[in-house]
């Protein structure tokens, strides 16, 4: 029987790949996606449509509203900055941060994983996407993953060690997407955008979009996404 | 203006009795409630009680339902223990145990008070009461705070300091009752049952209920709790 991991995906780029990735080393997989109540919810039908694609064991959605602490451009009535060049990306963290959120995702990951008896855990973080966020960086990560082998009953009884994969903390977006495009992953499946239209194509001019647009060039590779 | 702090609130006699000991240090308390679909949702009465009664700058009940997970006789259909010999509590982790149960709610306790600019979370966590939670432990709760402090915005920018404040942690029951019956807490407003009859009476029964049973004794001071 292959290992179980879960896997956190909320249907971007970076977590569909990190997801293929995890199905390429042999593990049985789990999809737990956070429906926190983002401005860009259209990503959770994203995540829907790549679980059912990748053929991944169970998905579950967890419904966890963090509107209620606000704080975010992505959580809160602040807008998403259009536009910016890359090395105003570079320069710090943006309002598009969400308070603790990769704790949240990671904690919650954790404890799905010790109901399910599985040691490893897979996130997409990224410490070179200019996103500069903190919970993206590798001396968070194994924090987390000290945190995680105190934290569970099933860790300190000896029967599991929690892993935290991050196959992506030292890729650039266009390593990532070349990465996934050797795995066969199908792009057209996910969503990037922070700020989509109704109709749930991206805006084109938010971060995300434009490093997406980015990766997609540098790999003279056309961006299966739609755009406004 | 006094410093804010978040305060995790069960509505049972640990955190309502940390609650009373921030206050009583200073601080603005913010109440963070998480209703995860414990069996005993009564306590999230409890907990709208006891934040009202002390006055809390905000209380929030965040719905997070852990039941999506299983894995625990709180959230899933196993059954709670009953009566129980103290040397049986205290030889290994109960199916009470929820997975990486303080994991989210510091989690989550962390968003909030990033947003608040809250450098300091209280939690009521106890590492002497029989329980053998392992997410209760001083080396838990100290990997918590070194994550807390490369998890945030504020953190990375030198803005917020965090700190996880566990003043119980090396409290028997008996010595929590006496430290809050000190700063005045009114008990008949917590509940602490696992397994609550419909009309909220708790059944006396459990291990929550026993060792509440037993603090209360040993302060020779009647537990104004209601009970079947």
């Amino acid at each position: 029987m292959s290992a179980r991991a879960v896997v956190l995906l909320s249907g971007g780029v970076d977590s569909t790949t990190t997801l293929a990735i995890a199905r390429s080393e042999g593990f049985e997989t789990y999809a737990l996606t956070v429906a926190y109540g983002q401005r860009h919810a259209v990503e959770i039908e994203a995540a829907r449509r790549v679980a059912r694609h990748c053929q991944v064991a169970q998905h579950v959605v967890v419904p966890l509203d963090l509107r209620i602490f606000g704080g975010s451009a992505l959580t809160a009535d602040i807008s998403v900055p259009k536009d910016r060049p890359l090395e105003e990306m570079a320069r710090g963290i943006p309002v598009t941060y969400v308070p603790a959120r990769n704790t949240i995702f990671l904690a919650l990951a954790l404890a799905w994983a010790e109901t399910l008896g599985a040691g490893d855990i897979f996130i997409g973080v990224n410490a070179l996407d200019y996103s500069g966020y903190p919970d993206c960086r590798p001396e968070y990560i194994a924090a987390f993953q000290a945190l995680a082998n105190l934290a569970t009953k099933a860790g300190v009884e000896g029967k599991l060690r929690t892993t935290i994969h991050t196959p992506l903390i030292q890729l650039s977006k266009a390593q990532i997407i070349r990465r996934g495009l050797e795995l066969g992953v199908d792009y057209a499946l996910t969503t990037s955008c922070y700020d989509p239209a109704p109709d749930g194509r991206a805006c084109g001019r938010c971060d995300a979009c434009l490093l997406r647009l980015k990766g997609f060039a540098e790999n003279q590779s056309p961006d299966p996404g739609r755009y406004v």
